[in-house]
Parts: structure tokens; C-alpha cells; sequence
């Protein structure tokens, strides 16, 4: 490591970054090592950082070794550590050993595939990597390359979510004219992400013609094609365009299932685009049991999961694929000079994937998805993802045996939603004893859990799927769960 | 390192983790240790790649030096070296010993800050570093979170004009309603770059009320604000609502800049938004000597710049600060339950990033900037941006002095933009003669340009700015530059 004045003028050097590089995978492994020393989620208070940093970078620049300890010692015990074991919260962001070398190649070689040319196996690995992604999750062949169909990697669903809004938006507009946006309507259920409402405020969908239609336990907070259908009737009726339905598989509260060949045959019948969001439950779908939850994918227009949940692929990388590439280039391509090509004027057809996104820039997330793939093998993520689910499944086995405990929604793939009964004879306020039974479960640091709010009924969310969670823990937070309800019942 | 199933259900075991990720580091090592030896554009036809890999990803894993080394054989060979030193096309994007250090942090400790409390010192390191860098750059006090307004690392700079221009927008449809979006008019200059024109027709700017202005030598291709005002009130004359000027600091095809106090005082005077996009000249701004190019600052609304293109951060690192964070965040917030926060109700305010941006998930990306700036210090970066410039200086100072070429523009920071002149007494095609001069350069594998058009003037741009690049590099160029010129000139 050589001064500091003449590592920043080089910064490439190729010693200095391997022994810099190595400092920090020494520093990593120790981490991991040590993750469940730390509480789950931090004890701080907002500000504290700002105390401990001055106001201005450094002048001049300071070994590595100084660095890493600083991440030590300032940043890492105010972080919520969301590899622990113990970390139960929203979904799971996993890492692993191939999602982290997946990304050291892909920012190492640093290039940026926006178009073909601008760097060509990494747009063709992406090309490849989607197919396979799109075979294993079990997507008829309309929406593979071959197919006629093709994928993309976002870095969220929330960008796919835009991204498939626009294309959709702009085919109904070239033939309406733009005035028609203040017609548009999408639709969605009341158990659908907000990233779905957010993404068609963008767009500039009218705020009035959001439609976010009631689900109810009676179809286990699915969205039925009867309420879709009178919604879009009635909108019909009042000279309103349908123009975008989103069902989820695998909701964000709950783990519900929108019944995707029901709501395919409603979108069909309106000519409204049929988005499937799957970005928490798609890596459950590689596996047989769970290939029904999808079963009449061929009526939808575009499809989404999310790797980096629950699939090892470190943040961040969002699977995309549309039925239609041609609908998302020509609402969201540009062909600026100075990215035409010189010397490949009338050269074969490629894909440019800026024209698939919002932004021109991308990273090269093709190699991150392809290490995790290759490296554990669809076996192996198969198993990963059966011992999250059983793991799970016993969790939920467990609160059934014991009559203190509600499941609220039966389990679908490997999230548990629960809620602790009054006392026998008790009378107490479901919603204040169940947040005192989620804030002492989350104080003790010993688990991380979160919460839902579905019919009035105040549900904490057990999330089994971070990528070190073994049954060991998974048992340790049920002897939390029962302390801790131990405890809220016997205080007043 | 274990059998290929265990590793995949326990993917974060420690030592795994740390023999697989040295593994990769010492790839990354020879790669750039051998990064001339390739050449800078690859040599390939679409399609290559899918012949080498199978249609379906392997059923049991793989270990990870058999990974490597198709890495090396099928995907390198393909790839555009954007790290190689003799890269000198669109604009650099520099990776840096620091900013992979900082990236593997993020991506190692994969917490996830899309809210104060899902990861507390990640959201204060964000807030921490991005008013670090509104000093380096120079911006007003205003654009700090100490002086009311604020800053986001978001990925990209199309995603920082699709969320300020949503910001302007319903700003202005809050007042107006809806149907007034049909009445809005965006400004830029026809150098301005294609992600503003698309980013407005995301947020859905009727594509007839994007007004691309014309810029012309006399300004040296900055927008004027006469130009801007002239078309202002021929649009207010026909009732229409301007919204949005976007203007540039050092534009993507000729390192143009937009007279941004001129254009403030328009912006201004028509309530307009004024966003300046400084993605790649941005980092020059650190040094006092570039700081008269963003003087005005104060009357713009937001601030962009990259810091993954000249400031060693890796992809992907895009800076946006704004003058008014109610503003993003009242058209970007959305408050679901399962994001409450048990226990903290009433709590002090903080920042949840999430409504800030697009998406919901997001990466640490403080990390790396905040490692880049302490592992090189505030003096470390000006230096490294100077000697980019110095380069670009000496190869503009050939070109002066060799009378077989022209420069087209004057240099501002270090891109260099050239053309060929015809032979004494020719008559050539100019257009043609640069193309052939191009092509020639690109074919030789020695360096990788790429070219504009302005005023019907076909351009070489020669961008300076990869990590790598030294002296002796740019010299190179020079040579290849002049044995090209002499072959063209030569051949009829
Ligand atoms: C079903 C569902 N959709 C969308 C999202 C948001 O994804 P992103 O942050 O990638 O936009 C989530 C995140 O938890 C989710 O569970
Ligand atoms: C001036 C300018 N603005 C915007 C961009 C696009 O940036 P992004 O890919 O981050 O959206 C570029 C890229 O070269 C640029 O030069």
C-alpha cells in the first residue's frame, strides 16, 4: 500500500487492491462469524452517528486499516443486521458466499452493458441468465428470448412495476391520444405493495383512478376475479380505460396468493395489461409444489421476482420478463448519437437493454445471478428453500398445538402471521397486548420480527429466509415467543 | 470449502465465505494486472455467448475455480475493458481499489436502508456523506441537510429526473388537479442528455410539450436563456404550464455547459423547477478552479452528479440533492403498515430514504462513497481529476499544433473533441474521413473512442478519465491517433 497522495492518482493498482481487498474479506468473515453477538436491531437514537463524524471529508487519505475499524466501531453496532440468524422482519435480503463473489466480479470488471456493444457478454449472459431464471420458476415460453418473449434485471420491482406501466400506458395512449391519461385506471388488491401505487403515481396516473379493491378472508386475502371484473364494469360504464390489473403471489403482509388465471381472464377480456408480482415468492416457485401458485402465467404480459430476497443474490436484482419486448422498447427507448455504433450500421439485431429500464447506466447483475446459479445449482436451491419452508411449517405447527396462539392466515410458503389470545376469561385489547408481545420479542434482541394489520386484527409476521437461519433458531425464537407471551400476559 | 448441497443451504458460512471471495480477489488481481493485453472493444458477433452455455442452469453446484475460470474463458474475451486505460469512449466509469472496498462492505453487510429504522447508521452514513460531497462540489448551503434541504444516493441520473420531475409535477397538479398535466411543458437544450427526455415521458409529460432548444457555436452549445424565455412565453401565450428546466454541467457529447445562474433567473421568474445535471463533470467541481461553472447553484431547485463515472465509485452511485425534500418526498411516500414502526410512534423525525427514490428496497450505497472519500481524501480526488484534465490539456494542445486536425469545441474538463481535416486541396467527405478515422482507431484494439454530431459535423471524442490511465497512455493514443489519420489520408 503505497502513500495515500499516490494511491489516489492510481487507484488501480493492482497489489494495493488486492491486499486492500483481502483486509476487507478478513473483515467480512469475522462479521459473519460473529453476526449473532449483535442485537438483531440496534438500541440507538437518530443523530448519533453525526456526532461521532466531522462535517468534511478528510483532506488527506487514510489507510484502509482505519477505515475498517471505524466501520467497527461506528457503523456496524448501529446497523439492524439483516444476515443474523435471528432476523424474522419484512423479507429476508439474503446474502451469500456466491451472491457476494457474483457481485466482486461484476464491480471488479465495473462494465456497463446498455447496449450490446458497450460490452456484449455481459448483455448476452444477461440474455442467457433470465432464460434459466424463467425455466426454473416455470414461465410458459412466451416469455423467454426463444419464445419470442425476453427478460431483464432490475434492481427493483418497483422499477419493473414503472417500467411495464409505461409500455402498457403508452400502447393504450398511441392509439387514444395522450389525453386519454386522465382515463387510465390500474388495478390492484388492498394486499398488493405500495411500490405498485407509488410506481403508477409516476407514471401519472390519475391519483382518483387507482383502484385498490377489498380482499377478505373468505378467498384468504386473494383477489377475486368477481371484484376485479365489477370494479372494471363500472369504470367501463362511466367511460373509464382499464388499463393495468397487478396480481401478487406471495403478499407483502400476509404471504396471499392473487389467482393469477382467473385475473388473466378478466385482463384478457378488458385488454388491460396483466402484471404478475412475485417478488418474494417466485424463488419458492422453482420448486413443484409451489408451480400451481402461478398456474395461468400465459395470460399475463409480465412477470417479477426478486433474487435478492430470498434467492442469495445479495442486494440489489430484480428478475423482469415481458411477453412483449417490443411494447417496453418503444415506450422507453432513445437513440442518441452518441450511443450510435459506429461500424455495426445494419449489423444483426441485439439487444440493448437501456432500452428495457429507466436509466441509461446499469450494472453488469447478469454475473451475480449466473455465480448463485451455477455455484449452488437448482437442486441446491431447491433444498435452500424446502428448509425454509419447514422450518417454517414447524413454527407454525407449533403455535397450532398451543391454544394461546392464532395463525391468522394459514402459511403459504415460509412466512407465519400470528397473534397471542387474551388471557382464559381475559378481555384485553388484542392490538395493545399483541404490539406489547412484538416490542418485547424485538427489545431483547434476540429475534426481529414485524407486523400486519389485516381486518383490524393487529398480526406479527414471523418471515423464516435469511440465508444462516437453521431450525436451532428458529426454535429459539419460538421459546422467545413464549416467554415473552408469558410475560405480557402475566402483567396487567 | 463443503459439498455443493451444504454449501447451498448453509450459504454464509464464514470460512467458505472468506476461501471463495480470496479466490475472486486474486482473479480480479490478474485481470487487472493484465488488462492491456486485451483489446479495449472486443472482437465478437451477437449470439457467441449462447452457444457456449447450456440452455438450463446445472441441477447440482459447482465449484468455485471451475466458475472462474469460464469467467475467463467465455466472458471476458466478450466483454468491453472499460477499466483498461486506453478507454477513452463515452464517459469513464471508474472503479477504484476504495470504491470495491466500499462495495463489498455494502454488498457483504446487505442491510438494506430504505427506512431510519431498518438499518439506522446506514441512513445517517447516507445523510453524512452526501452533505460531505455538496461541500466538496461547492452547492449552497440550502442543498445540505443542516440547511434545509437535503441529499440521496440514488443509482442512476434518470432516476433523480424522474423523481425530482415528480416532485415539480405534483406540486403543480396539487394546485391545478389532474387534468392539468396535460398543459405541462419540460425545457432543456438539444445537448442535454436522452435521459431527461425520456425520464419526462416516464413521469408523463405529453411527448408534444418537451421542448428540446437549440444551441448553437456562438454559446459554445450552452443553452442560452434567451432561447429558454422565448419559448417560456410562446408556451404561457398558448396557456401551457412550464414546469421543468434541466439544465447541463458539461453535456454528454461535447462537455457543454448551460449558464446556470442565467437559466436560475428564468426558472425563477416562471416558477419553473430548475434541476442541473452535473453526472459527469460534477466531480471536476471539487476543484476551485472549476467551481465558476455551477455559480447560480442557488437558484436551482436539485443537483445531480455521479460520482460511479469520474470519482472512483463503482457502479452504481448517482448524488441528488434538493432544495426541498418535502417536496420528493410528498410525491414519493407511501406509509403501508407493514412498515410501521412498533415502538417507535412518535418518535423523533427521521429520514426514511425510501421516499426518496423509486423503489422501496435500496442498497447501502454510503458505504462506498464514504469509504472513496476517506481512502483517498478531499485532496487525494482533486489531484487524480487533475491529472485527467492535464492529459486532456496535452492531447488538445497536439491536436492544436498538428494541422491535419481541427478541435472542435474548446475543452472544458477532459473530454477532447476532434476532427480530421481533408488532405490539402481534398475534397473528401469529412463525415467519412472521421468515420474511417474512427473505425480505424477502434479496429486496432489500442483504444476504444467514440464520436457526436453537432451542426452536421461528424466528432471524435476523446474522454479521459479511466482509473488507469496514465501519461504515457494518453500518448499511446496520440500515436495510434496520428498512424490512423496518416492511413486514412492515404487511402482514396
Ligand atoms: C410483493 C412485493 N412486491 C414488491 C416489493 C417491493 O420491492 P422493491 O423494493 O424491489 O421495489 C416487495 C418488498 O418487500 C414485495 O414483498
Ligand atoms: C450529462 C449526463 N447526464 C445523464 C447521463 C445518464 O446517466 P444515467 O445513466 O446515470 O441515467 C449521462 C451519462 O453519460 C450524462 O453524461
Amino acid at each position: 500500500m503505497g502513500s495515500a497522495a499516490a494511491d489516489a492518482v492510481l487507484p488501480l493498482d493492482a497489489s494495493t487492491f488486492a491486499a486492500e481487498s483481502r483486509a476487507v474479506v478478513d473483515f467480512l468473515e469475522v462479521y459473519y462469524r460473529d453476526i449473532e453477538s449483535y442485537p438483531v436491531r440496534p438500541d440507538t437514537e437518530p443523530g448519533r452517528l453525526r456526532t461521532l463524524l466531522p462535517n468534511v471529508p478528510p483532506e488527506d487519505g487514510e489507510p484502509v486499516d482505519v477505515i475498517l475499524e471505524d466501520v467497527r466501531r461506528h457503523i456496524v453496532p448501529g446497523l439492524t443486521h439483516w444476515q443474523n440468524p435471528n432476523f424474522f422482519a419484512y423479507f429476508p435480503m439474503n446474502a451469500s458466499t456466491a451472491g457476494f463473489a457474483g457481485q466482486m466480479l461484476s464491480t471488479g470488471l465495473n462494465v456497463v452493458p446498455f447496449m450490446w456493444a458497450a460490452s456484449p457478454t455481459a448483455t448476452e449472459l444477461e440474455g442467457v441468465v433470465v432464460d434459466w431464471m424463467a425455466r426454473l420458476v416455470g414461465l410458459p415460453e412466451r416469455f423467454l428470448f426463444s419464445g419470442g418473449g425476453g427478460g431483464v434485471l432490475h434492481g427493483s420491482t418497483c422499477e419493473a412495476v414503472v417500467c411495464t406501466l409505461t409500455a402498457a400506458r403508452d400502447r393504450v395512449l398511441s392509439s387514444l391520444g395522450h389525453e386519454a391519461i386522465l382515463r387510465l385506471v390500474v388495478y390492484a388488491s388492498d394486499q398488493s405493495h405500495c411500490t405498485f401505487q407509488k410506481g403508477a403515481r409516476i407514471v401519472g396516473i390519475p391519483p382518483a383512478n387507482l383502484r385498490v379493491i377489498p380482499t377478505s378472508a373468505a378467498s384468504a386475502y386473494g383477489l377475486t376475479a368477481d371484484s376485479v371484473r365489477n370494479a372494471v364494469k363500472a369504470d367501463v360504464a362511466s367511460g373509464l380505460v382499464p388499463l393495468y390489473l397487478c396480481a401478487t403471489v406471495g403478499t407483502t403482509g400476509l404471504g396471499a396468493v392473487d389467482p393469477v388465471r382467473d385475473l388473466g381472464e378478466v385482463a384478457r377480456r378488458y385488454g388491460m395489461w396483466l402484471h404478475v408480482d412475485a417478488a418474494y415468492a417466485g424463488s419458492a416457485l422453482i420448486c413443484p409444489e409451489f408451480k400451481d401458485y402461478i398456474d395461468g402465467a400465459e395470460l399475463a404480459d409480465s412477470v417479477s421476482m426478486n433474487p435478492h430476497k430470498w434467492f442469495l443474490s445479495n442486494m440489489n436484482c430484480c428478475c423482469l420478463w415481458v411477453v412483449s419486448p417490443g411494447l417496453l422498447t418503444s415506450a422507453l427507448s432513445s437513440n442518441p448519437e452518441y450511443l450510435n455504433n459506429v461500424g455495426r450500421e445494419g449489423a444483426a439485431e441485439v439487444v440493448d437493454y437501456k432500452d428495457w429500464q429507466i436509466a441509461l447506466s446499469r450494472p453488469f447483475r447478469a454475473m451475480k445471478l449466473w455465480v448463485v446459479l451455477r455455484r449452488y445449482g437448482a437442486g441446491g436451491m431447491r433444498a435452500y428453500i424446502r428448509r425454509h419452508v419447514d422450518m417454517a411449517k414447524w413454527f407454525e405447527r407449533m403455535l397450532d398445538a398451543d391454544e394461546r396462539f392464532e395463525v391468522v392466515v394459514p402459511r403459504r410458503f415460509s412466512l407465519v402471521t400470528f397473534r397471542l389470545r387474551p388471557r382464559h376469561g381475559g378481555h384485553d385489547d388484542m392490538e395493545a397486548l399483541n404490539r406489547k408481545l412484538l416490542m418485547a420479542i424485538n427489545a431483547s434482541g434476540r429475534a426481529f420480527m414485524t407486523h400486519f394489520v389485516v381486518d383490524n386484527k393487529f398480526v406479527i409476521r414471523m418471515a423464516v429466509g435469511a440465508a444462516m437461519t437453521e431450525m436451532r433458531h428458529v426454535q429459539d425464537a419460538w421459546e422467545l415467543v413464549q416467554d415473552k407471551a408469558k410475560e405480557v400476559h402475566a402483567t396487567p
